[in-house]
């Protein structure tokens, strides 16, 4: 399977085109934009959320609600065009206002127009901005139904916010719960702490980032590959999730935590039960020698805090050269929430691509049937 | 560029195929055979590194110590290999000698027999030892002579083994110095204390594993993109490193740290210093909106302690589904000096392809005129 | 660069996604929505092409007619879907009208139902349908405007119709000129024929297709490689060409003649002339050892008839496995325009990915200068 | 499955990695030898071939007989390269004797030495010389025990010889015959006249090219796609066959015929026979919509004839700039029965591929358990 993706934050709207599915999959709209509203969620964000209300429209590659196997192309529509195509439209428009110059650090403003020989940075982060990961959710939460039909499902929360932490062991359906929070948090006392740490970094123009935990639960072992180093499940999936605006950080299982453990500490005993190799523990994080080994997949990724300040950053001003306050696009203090939808989304099409490898196959049932003859 | 790699641990030999080389690039193959032996060094390695001794072999797109821009292709003999023909040979061999069925945890053994239906480990654990990571030593050091030819440098150091910590901050100068110490580490007392744990981890038949440092000097912004999530350079440099064996998460700049700080400490504020624009902190690690921003870069990643303990973990044999203890195959009690190398290695594969991508060029005088053609 | 095309004959759009196009390049909308008009021309065509008026509508990576370097999302408008929604929209239809079951030899009808699980050949046949290729020819177009912007142009001509074979040879300016004509052919007194012989295959209910030459005219010598199998110039756009519906023949230069004759009368003699090198003759078709070697480069293709004839094949009823008369979705006689069109946008949108794999750069003023710096 | 190639025509060593196979697949070595020396057979040759007697020497991926599912290295050893140490060898060498400057046209000479940047040929013509294919016909014998577990076969003859044609009608079963003769030709009048004609060409110091013709037997229907252009069977067989050196055209069965004929005369009916569809005709060479249609697959590819003539072309010394007569750096007249060979063992590794993406897989009992569970 295979995602591009397309559109700016202020342009007509966002496209992607999925390549891969196979046919006669169930497809569930309402879910999907069930997943869009969940990402314009969470405690903590900005004005933009309320202006737009994503919702998909499939252009093609669903009949009936069906996948017919051809490339299923998607839209989102962005709500606020209509303000922007004097200033955004393709066929033409005024590219002299609604510029920005006065780069934001943190993003690619400056980089972007050094490489790509703008003087408006506007011609930078209209693709650069996360608006772009509302694609991803949507191909996400397809990826997702592919996967459940094979009875593997996705789930996450939140662990931190600016540092401050849910340090609780969950179960897979525990967590399934987290949505229902403000902040996607498990563990009450320390959410509401957060939402107070978010108001109160409101208050003084400052922003904050967290630590989210993501899930894979019900996936048989032998997924990714211990046989070329590209193919490796831990590499593939990793790679994705910092492919998402504002990821700096990533790990499997204990993670970091491994460094600070002897071996006898980290590494999981194997013991038969029932006629099966069982876990008591699982450090590893679900997968081993680059695969998954059956247990649960248990990644975590860290976001930095939004870049976008209200109390403004010290930057320069690329028409003068000279300093100033950097411009402030738009007002979240902290998009979390938003981010754990878009890792959950984004490691279900990473990981229904490893599936299909596996399986290959051209029909569901067939893929159906091909995953039910693999070994636990 | 692109890197295939193949060869199994007591085969004949590694090999590797580097395709996308540039005619005109002058290769130094003592400087190959030094991070070779580098990889092999280190305070805790076991009995294998005395035995194989690794040199490389170039077997094809280098003509008088000059790249031809034909596919390259490099042998590591096995010196091993003679002791190990009658069990491995792929012409015919007694398979039923040296068979491992008390799966070891942490590796692929017990996923690996299933997925590729062996009744012996053997067949699965050949290729999926680190052993593997010589090929990669090779190309990242011919990865390295390119980006040297621009100006680009890759160096790193162990920050802390087994949770002994060095918590200097240090210049890419010093860094470049660490390889003449033991474990790679910088703070001597940290190495002295890290030095004695691995010595009361060996005589306890435990393991080790420890945090490492990689950094990128001199490179330009602008490498990677923004415009689609699979070319940001986070992504692919990181996705890279987590391919690396043993390898259970990544972080750039300041990575988790930056989830549990407040934007305003977080961002890297931007400055006008002699016509040109800085930066007083890199706590972006040298990436923002997914392309270098020409800052160093910073990346780190955790490695788990080694997996094969001489003291056992619990395990299942799978020729008799009975519990036992775990096969020793091997006996490094620490091998994060192996990682360094072979983590700046894949950064530098990986950055190489990425800045191939962006000049395009086929010979190494149209490459440095692209590149000295950039902005800074 | 990388195109992605989505969408069904039938239902509401085609859809495409242009990855890797660099920012600064103009864009002239009239001139795509001119090749699109192209290709719905020509003599022999039939009813659905004065139904649909295609025009494109760029939806994202341009912005007031430069592109922003982001991927460059279109669409189609299926101007017919108002009649078709009841029974193709995605969102829920009727599945049980418009059924086709009595398969056509020459598609993809029968062997795409047993591939995807399907019992109506109407979940086939939308996609598989040739309308697909009108987004082909928007990214071809675009890939057009970004050749021309070095000095590369690419036109063709058809050669012959079902036997009626025009055999001047012509200067690419000739050329130029063919789509004036309504076979697009430039021997009047053949395309008098052939028009006579589309006018008794109509009657007759039959079909026709034919030869057609493509030209690509101006490219610098080195385009392509003769270093991997898979990076030469010839087996990229003959590759390419066979993507094309309806397409069963590619040739390159003299192609099949070739195989005819003795080297002494095949290869192209080298002549030192005005301080360059220049061929007197063109039988490699500007192809040699995989790359462009400065020359034209003559590329040719033959399409089968239309294989949905108006008076019927013989076939069978996948319902019911009796023999019948194969159904008649659609009635042109005769292509021949459409493909030559077609053709061009392919091979211009494969040679723009090589261009600009050769030249890298992220922005329309430093192709130019790279270009500008190449050897001819 | 991919295949990368590496080496020189007179360096070291042929190298390639097939990457992608599943476990278990028996391996005869001797057959892929068999399959060697077909390549270097055939009336017509010179004398390299008498000095190359090549033999693979498999490196990585096969055990006792049995692959790993780990990637495939294997060697090619130029028997030659102990008389071109002196000048080839990687480690250091004399560039200044063997050096090419008078170019030859129809190869890479003159194109490869301004793209990188090389003042010898040599440089540009080891790695373009279609001694390349020797690693080719490995891997492709490797795919073709791959299919053959599946009940697929691949064949071929040569059809015609500079002008001197075979119009036999021939079944797989004939046609499998071809290579007891001395020109792959199955018509013996044509042989023994193309026989002469050779003759006459090398007394003449000139050369032949000619057609092959390359059928696939037993294969299901339904593997390539109509869903994206890319992936139909026709442009990625086509598109491999086009990647051997000295191919200028490629068809599919009826291919360039079809042009010439209405679409009654066509297109191959449908008819139902003991509970089976079959065809009567195979005019579409057994793809249909971009997928095999259950039918022989055949295609035709021509071949020109050696560029590299005894009696010199006119061409100039890149060195001086002055016309010359061309370099000839071998000595064959006719090549076709190694193009044959070659042109076998592409078509047989493309469509491995093809096959392993629809059946994924990862040992050689599922893959055939899948295959097997196919529709006809």
């Amino acid at each position: 399977m295979k995602l591009s993706t397309a559109g700016e934050s202020h342009g007509k709207c966002l496209v992607g085109i999925i390549e891969g599915l196979p046919s006669n999959l169930d497809i569930d709209i309402d879910e999907i934009n069930y997943y869009l509203a969940l990402r314009q969620s969470g405690y903590g964000r900005g004005g933009r959320q309320k202006i737009e209300r994503d919702k998909v429209e499939i252009l093609s590659g669903v009949r009936n609600l069906k996948t017919l196997a051809s490339p299923l192309a998607f839209v989102i529509k962005n709500a606020d065009y209509e303000n922007w195509r004097g200033v955004m439209a393709p066929e033409g428009c005024d590219v002299s206002s609604k510029t920005l110059t006065k780069v934001r650090p943190g993003h690619a403003d400056l980089t972007g127009m050094k490489k790509y020989a703008q003087s408006d940075a506007r011609n930078i982060l209209e693709r650069a901005s996360a608006r772009e990961t509302a694609s991803r959710v949507v191909a996400g939460s397809i990826a997702r139904q592919y996967l459940r039909a094979l009875g593997v499902k996705i789930s996450g929360y939140v662990k931190s916010v600016c540092g401050i932490e849910d340090n609780g062991n969950y179960t897979f359906f525990q967590i399934e719960k987290a949505k229902d929070s403000p902040l996607f948090m498990l563990d009450k006392e320390a959410e509401s702490k957060a939402v107070k740490k978010i108001d109160s970094l409101k208050e003084a123009g400052d922003t904050a980032g967290g630590v989210i935990e993501i899930r894979i639960n019900g996936l048989k072992s032998g997924f990714g590959s211990c046989m070329q180093y590209y193919s490796k499940l831990d590499a593939v999936l990793c790679g994705a999730l910092m492919s998402v605006q504002a990821i700096k950080g990533v790990e499997v299982g204990l993670g970091f935590g491994c460094a600070y453990k002897e071996g006898s500490a980290v590494h999981d005993g194997i013991y038969p039960e029932n006629g099966k190799y069982v876990r008591k523990t699982n450090n590893a994080g679900g997968i081993e020698g680059g695969m998954s080994n059956g247990e649960e997949i248990v990644l975590r990724a860290a976001m930095k805090p939004i870049p976008t300040l209200m109390k403004g950053l010290e930057t320069i001003d690329y028409a003068t050269g000279l300093p100033c306050t950097a411009a402030a696009e738009r007002s979240d203090v902290c998009a979390v929430c938003a981010a754990e939808i878009v890792l959950e989304s984004v490691a279900a099409f990473a990981l229904a691509d490893v599936v299909s490898k596996r399986l290959g196959g051209d029909n569901m049932q067939e893929v159906i049937k091909r995953y039910a003859g693999l070994e636990d």
